[in-house]
């Protein structure tokens, strides 16, 4: 076991919500038939000139709320994002440190993983917590409307902007990640890319490569796998487990990946409905909806699997202190 | 103590090396005097088409080869720029796993922090080592000539391309972090910048911000007091420790923190004269070097310290097996 404790977590949803009519007729698409496929009804679009930082510390200041702690007691940020925040140097977890004050006592850096950079970083930050770095906060800050136009449809009617966080710290007896198990496959055809323009020189938005089915179908397997592997780790199965959290690219991928689990909706948090697909933040969101909503107790063990481009995939059994 | 070891070392310039009479040329600058302010004769620029992901495999698979391990073995992969190599999403670790053949065996994620990129990542690789995930490869790609043109001259002159990995796997006794002090400060002036096109909306390029002596005051004392602080937590002073590595964004950059530090040259590895300034992959060539061409042996001490944009600063303290 990884002892490290959840100490607080927040999310945030910037500017007001757009609905799924609004971007269908942008697209001339058909809006019931759409929410229908994507079981997406609200999402998000971040103001013009809102800056990730920004967002970024709103979520970790709520998070570092809901723990009871100030800031100056964090010894790290990891800043998350698909799309690359604000800057791409420097670390934009520094801007994020800046936005709550402080000033050279903690460290900051940026970590990206696609859909799985949420759960990736909370693996890295329970590995600072546990060789004894002290409270590590990570916040995860997904601007997808700067990635999309309507010009390309597919991405541009489901992805939305959201930011979550979490802060991790000591243990209390029993507590802390009970198995990982992570991956990446990049010898699997290409499904999601966002290329960067400082290495095409040219503007770039987020592409969708691969059909629909494809992308299923393989994330689903990559999912389970990792999600069994660390279940049977742990000599657990899900229905040892009390809540489940997945990744929510959609409405009908969330209900297939819970089908695949065997796990029943009351274990689990929607989101998708209301926020769209938010890449690394939408984990982040689920499981400050879970904390914030749901009645967690100690010995309750959480199932958290998310599957992303690359393919990135994993999962991560955490148990509540008993 | 954070139980590692540094199981092997790589380095990688890609295409022949560029002498500052070339790049002066370009701008109408005076090579001896630009040669003599900056310490740099040559730097690479990497190949048009050059993909960042193939040159950190390229580095990646000669630091296993000198690890003597097979890149099955790996569990992690952490690729660090300072300029989002490929992609921006999804990591440009994907794409380095797939290029050593690996095919879901471990998981790959983008680490960002400037200069200090390569060793936040040797922190977060030594924690996730010793808290029993396996071996992991660190891996810097910069293709900094991508961010520079000769119509901004100061950028343009010293930034470099090159690659740098290690690989960090089980300690044996008595080996690995005896201690580390990390920072970021975002509230100081910005010095560094390279804003994000996706945000922007428009092609960027790496901007110096501050003048070189204010930058050179800020990052020595930020760099003299992390490394202050390793010292004094494991009760040793400089003259304790056998090799002193550091970020070497210039020739009187390096010289003044050698200074600074009260380090004799020998103790240290030049690498700034011959491959420029290189952000984040400095650290890692200055590591590969002191590791193949110096007699480093059991019981030696080794501080590595490191400042960047951000500012990003900090120093670890690692002790070779005894």
């Amino acid at each position: 076991m990884i002892p490290v404790r959840i100490l607080g977590t927040a999310s945030v949803l910037p500017g007001p919500p757009v609905t799924t009519a609004e971007v269908c007729a942008r697209v001339g698409r058909d809006a019931a038939e759409v929410e229908r496929k994507t079981g997406i009804r609200t999402r998000h679009f971040a103001p013009a000139g809102t800056r990730a930082a920004d967002l970024g510390a709103q979520a970790l200041r709520e998070a570092l709320q809901a723990a009871g702690l100030p800031a100056t007691s964090l010894k790290r940020i990891l800043f998350v994002s698909s799309m690359g925040g604000d800057v791409t140097t420097p670390a934009n977890g520094s801007r994020v440190a800046a936005a709550l004050g402080l000033s050279g006592t903690c460290d900051a850096m940026d970590v990206g993983n696609a859909c799985m950079g949420f759960l990736s970083a909370f693996d890295l930050a329970a590995r600072s917590v546990a060789t004894g770095l002290g409270p590590v906060g990570v916040v995860s800050v997904e601007l997808l409307s700067r990635t999309t136009r309507p010009e390309d449809p597919r991405p541009y009617l489901v992805l939305g902007d959201a930011a979550a966080a979490v802060v991790l710290g000591e243990a209390r007896p029993g507590e802390g990640v009970l198995g990982a198990a992570f991956g990446n496959d990049g010898t699997l055809p290409p499904d999601v890319v966002l290329e960067n323009p400082h290495q095409t020189g040219q503007r770039e938005g987020m592409r969708f490569l691969t059909p629909s089915r494809d992308m299923t179908r393989v994330a689903l397997g990559a999912l389970t796998r990792a999600a069994s592997a660390v279940l049977q780790g742990a000599g657990l199965t899900v229905a040892d487990v009390e809540w489940v959290l997945t990744h929510q690219p959609n409405g009908s991928m969330f209900a297939a990946i819970l089908q695949a689990l065997e796990v029943p909706a009351d274990k689990s948090v929607t989101v998708v409905d209301t926020v769209g697909s938010v890449g690394s933040a939408s984990l982040g969101t689920g499981l400050d909806r879970l904390w914030r909503t749901r009645p967690v107790k100690p010995g309750d063990r959480v199932l958290m699997v998310g599957v992303g481009a690359g393919v990135a995939h994993g999962a991560v059994l955490y148990r509540v202190a008993g």
